[in-house]
């Protein structure tokens, strides 16, 4: 038999204080304590976000170093692209030869890290639009988010394509509706560029950001790998993990989840 | 290391490194500057590590502390458990009268942190095991991991279960030989603490760690949500009358005969 009520919440826990005075005074002591553990996380995540903060901006010069140095090598994006396992999966055929003219990308963290960050596309002139910089800027946590309504938000440059010249498939035809459409299913990158409905879980500016942004000349340089079509994903994986020793191995095992 | 493109796809950059070697030259650039980011990269993630380590030893007097006060709380964590929306979710009947004997819960990150953590469930005596501490164990990232297959790792402590007390339901008679078999479809606790198959994606120790360590008291606490708050508010009280004469006298007699 159940000695104890099933689910001794806050009317349980209400009662109890009456009628044991001390189990109130013990739990505004655990409160007291849970007040103290939360200050020290908040002064930890504040700690954490300052030594963020110092090593972006010591290797900005770096980035802008290797932004330059990249432009020298004729198509290295869409190489770099090209070779990733995830992105490759939103380039179309006619997309490649138009991303031969993309010869900068940089992505930038807001001052504060947390708030969010953008992509900036550099391109070349080109057959396909008019931009020279096309950016996608993702506004994620705010402190202003509860008085915000717009947030979780992110935009995208609008595209001026030339005459017929536009590239975009799905949303031509039919406008991402479904909230819970997943990145992984966009079949075109400036599908994917252009649209804004899900700005939280946007696995291909993730990659991006966290994956291709960190380091592209492993892609540009990646070993070709013959394998069964089917099997392609997994053992790209298994040979990216081992380039990599670890730190971006997590997120590839979360990555792994969805399979 | 290559300076090559390994892959190349795109006709004209194929041949560009071979044919121009100031290609190769940039290249060697870009890696040299890769290589100063990846080494920031490096110094940010050990400096992150010591801010974590610093706050980690701070805040280990306030958990000790508040392990002392809950011990004082009866059935303090099997209330917290069955009011997480998760966690409740993987204890059966039985195990809940089990775990009003779970009398301190304590999580430890190993020193380094991104090695792993252990989480250590501590008992009184109960009718269903021998056991005073039951612990389970992620071996997580390693240093070693290369030379050493038996990582990524969990373990947890045999459960010495009293004769006919056995709780264990489907390890029992079905052992999980599916890896792919996700936390989330435990049907009980025990189930869960016992089964080693896949520690990279154990969801339940994930919450255990980061959830309700950190601040178990959101969840002793948490109200009841409210459908109809006149009529809930009204039936709750009424389930705790009833359930209010047996159950703080009761409990504390098993408690005491327990000790």
């Amino acid at each position: 038999m159940s000695t104890v009520p099933k689910r001794p919440k806050l009317d349980g826990e209400a009662n109890a204080a009456e009628e044991e005075p001390e189990n109130a005074e013990t739990l505004e002591q655990i409160d007291a304590c849970q007040n103290e553990i939360d200050a020290l996380n908040e002064k930890a995540s504040e700690e954490i976000l300052k030594v963020e903060q110092k090593y972006n901006k010591l290797r900005k010069p770096c980035y802008e170093k290797r932004s330059e140095l990249v432009k020298r090598i004729p198509n290295f994006w869409v190489t770099a692209f090209i070779n990733h396992p995830q992105v490759s999966g939103i380039l179309d055929e006619e997309e490649e030869e138009c991303l031969h003219a993309l010869n900068k990308l940089e992505v930038e963290e807001f001052e504060d890290i947390k708030s969010g960050y953008r992509i900036n596309f550099h391109f070349d002139e080109n057959p396909y639009f008019e931009n020279k910089v096309l950016t996608k800027e993702f506004h994620l946590n705010s402190a202003a988010a509860s008085e915000n309504s717009d947030w979780p938000a992110s935009t995208s440059t609008p595209i001026q394509w030339k005459e017929g010249k536009n590239l975009l498939k799905q949303l031509l035809t039919k406008p991402y509706g479904n909230k819970k459409k997943r990145n992984s299913e966009y079949k075109t990158f400036f599908d994917w560029f252009s649209d804004n409905t899900d700005p939280v879980n946007d696995e291909i500016a993730e990659l991006i950001k966290d994956d291709l942004w960190p380091n592209p000349l492993q892609y540009y340089l990646v070993p070709d790998i013959e394998v069964e079509p089917e099997e392609e994903d997994e053992n790209e994986e298994e040979a990216f993990d081992d380039d990599d020793d670890g730190e971006d191995g997590e997120e590839d095992e979360e990555d792994d989840d969805d399979k």
